[in-house]
């Protein structure tokens, strides 16, 4: 029998307590397969009055430099999220040369380059598995399963609370801020719930998988990332009629010339294509590689089972190669910054839709402008208010030819001069995926 | 610089070169990321006279033996398909304590119980990612991601020639022989096509993931498998018009009780279904675990490329742990034979098609002996030969309530003894997912 590997665990909410729960129920069961025994010996929480089921009283503590520096301790589990806290927990943890998981994206994603650094040089491995997509193992995946390819592309909706917001606007045909509401009153969205709607919280986890992709650490402030804030019904009724679903999509591609692209938008993608059918909270990433293809990969993104899944599977992961006196190989930045495309220099189709006062020579002063600039339309049309047949202001919507970004903005900004024009028009990507 | 790990490689067909092709053109890619370097040492053919482009002459030989004792030889990729040569290769490897990476799986799965205690005695994992499901990295999701998960349920559909062909009897109305001549002239079916449409293929497949979910090595006569050769226009019809399609699905199932439920065979699963929508030679295996809740994982379920692909991911985790003088831990069966339920006490509703002959009470003296076994019927069809409404023999369809399947086969093998029954029925399952 192999001697217990103690974990320290920082955080005990909802996640924290299903990697409890789950090391407690599963734990023969993951002897059995893994020879793995690991035992959670100390936990560090903010407030020692909240009940704390299961786990007994003895290992808590608000101090969370005891459990890092407990000799009981060989590795340090990071479930209390934030970038501030968490990133002294990480950083003291590797620089004794302890192994971390953790299921913080936005640490990863911010201050990646200091940790992976600090991981470096203490030979100590990040696992990161719960940072992304819950459940859905995709960092193994693309870090190991698919370590022999070249990731020609990914297309991930990677927020189930945006997912869920879109799919309620369409099917149910509900406005955002009916949809917003249902999702935080079902326990979707936080009481706060910004970075999800705003792109920020898939951003973040796009950002560490271009990196496991690519080799590079991204600076968040290099990436354009929209969210869901400006879907409106018009838009979502637009896209189904033409055949397209509207998601908040991260699109990652890797030119022939080795630049990056990467983004996080709300975009049109084809009813025929896998991606349109992930629905609800579930998330999904597609990933095509030179040798493997396309691939998905599909599963609950977050929630305390799913997302203790794969904290588990990372802890055992660690257990097992240091039951062995080796180390999991974790990511290690191996390339320097810059291989990420300008914004500007990407192109796609797009749809915009313009917010217009009601006149004639409307549709034609805003395609003269479009004309100038030399962007090809492939359609408009403008909803009648069946309302108000008569009403002054109407959306107008234009389906413009692939284009580089940077000159669709600056066309737009022209546009926005006319005096037709109300408020700044609302672009979404339409991506062929 | 680590030293480079030495490959012996037997085979240098199809997957056999596509792993020299992604070794050699992700050589540098390879090692940065992963600070792996391998190198193919030595290659076991057939033949030596047929061309092996890239690889140099010397490396080759006829004699697998060299290739396995080879002292620059650290690993044995076995590609050479089989269960003879094959399994010397692997023992022979093992004996030697060289770690074996394969993508065999009906070695593995009609041999899998003697090379696993050898893999046990030696202390040399099998590593098989490429056996099941091409480019999917469905064996480490199981066996690694998920380990700390009690895995409920597997639905697969993982037999991509199989698949091509209901797809094209389903979309474009293709007999199931003219859809098979199709598929072999694509290069999607083999000349010898029996194991992909007797469900064979799939199902050694499926026998892998349920040892790799539940610890026990089975024995393929365990396990019912039944194939897509008795496929027929009228089912793909009629299960259209209730909003099934006709898949050939690998299912696993773990009751309450910890009995396991394995069973390849033609089935109906729902339109609405994700699974539903994986066509052409796409795989797909859908994973429920207690904690992760549904997964599913999609991708190229063959050729080159996508098999290289897992090829690759395996060597390079053998060679990450070797370059740490550790090894990553292999599947090692835990729990004795024994916990398959057998087929005769699964349960699903059923589809049941009679060739019969047209003559008046034909559907009471059918329903008279289902009833008397107490087999519910919640439908019957009788389609019209519209080419000959006269027709003597007809097809006569019956939907069956949930019930066990041998109290079926014993209900079906009375019906068939009526004078009115002209064939032995055909049975599909209708598989909730």
């Amino acid at each position: 029998m192999k001697k217990a590997l103690g974990i320290g665990l920082a955080g005990f909410g909802t996640v924290g307590s299903g990697v409890w729960e789950t090391l407690e129920k599963n734990s023969e069961l993951i002897q059995a397969r893994t020879g793995v025994q690991v035992s959670i010996n100390r936990i560090a929480v903010r407030d020692l009055t909240k009940a704390r089921e299961g786990a007994a009283a003895e290992l808590f503590t608000t101090d969370w430099q005891e459990v890092v520096n407990d000799d009981s301790v060989q590795m340090v589990v990071e479930l209390i999220g934030g970038t501030t806290t968490a990133f002294d927990i990480v950083s003291s943890a590797l620089k004794l040369g302890k192994p971390v998981v953790t299921g913080n994206k936005a640490l990863l994603a911010e201050r990646g380059a200091e940790l992976f650094e600090l991981s470096r040089q203490h030979n100590a491995p990040i696992l990161f598995e719960a940072a992304i997509a819950g459940a859905i193992p995709i960092v193994k995946a693309i870090k190991d399963s698919f370590a022999g390819n070249r990731i020609e592309s990914m297309a991930g909706i990677i927020n189930g609370t945006s997912n869920y917001i879109l799919e309620r606007m369409t099917d149910a045909g509900l406005d955002y801020k009916v949809a917003l509401a249902e999702a935080q009153e079902l326990g979707y969205a936080e009481a706060d719930p910004t970075l999800d709607v705003n792109g920020w919280d898939a951003a973040h986890k796009a950002i560490l998988l271009t990196s496991l992709a690519h080799g590079f650490v991204i600076d968040p402030a290099d990436v354009y990332v929209d969210g869901i804030e400006q879907v409106r019904g018009t838009d979502i009724a637009f896209a189904k009629n033409l055949g397209y679903v509207v998601k908040l999509l991260c699109v990652m591609h890797t030119r022939p010339d080795g630049a990056v692209e990467l983004r996080t938008q709300a975009s049109f993608i084809s009813q025929k294509h896998i991606l349109s059918s992930v629905n609800g909270v579930f998330n999904a990433v597609a990933v095509t590689g030179d040798a493997a293809g396309e691939s998905l990969f599909y599963g609950r993104g977050a929630g305390k089972g799913p997302t203790a899944s794969s904290v588990v599977g990372d802890i055992i992961e660690l257990a097992q190669a240091m039951g062995q006196g080796s180390q999991p190989a974790g990511f290690l930045p191996y390339k320097p910054d810059g291989g990420l495309l300008p914004i500007e220099e990407t192109e796609t189709p797009y749809y915009v839709r313009f917010d217009v006062s009601d006149r004639p020579g409307v549709v034609a002063d805003i395609a003269q402008v479009l004309a100038q600039h030399g962007i090809g339309i492939s359609g408009t049309h403008s909803p009648v208010n069946s309302d108000d047949p008569d009403a002054e202001f109407v959306d107008m919507v234009f389906m413009l030819h692939t284009c580089p970004w940077g000159k669709l903005q600056a066309t737009l900004s022209e546009v926005e001069k006319l005096d037709c024009i109300n408020s700044a028009p609302v672009v979404f990507r339409i991506e062929a995926l």
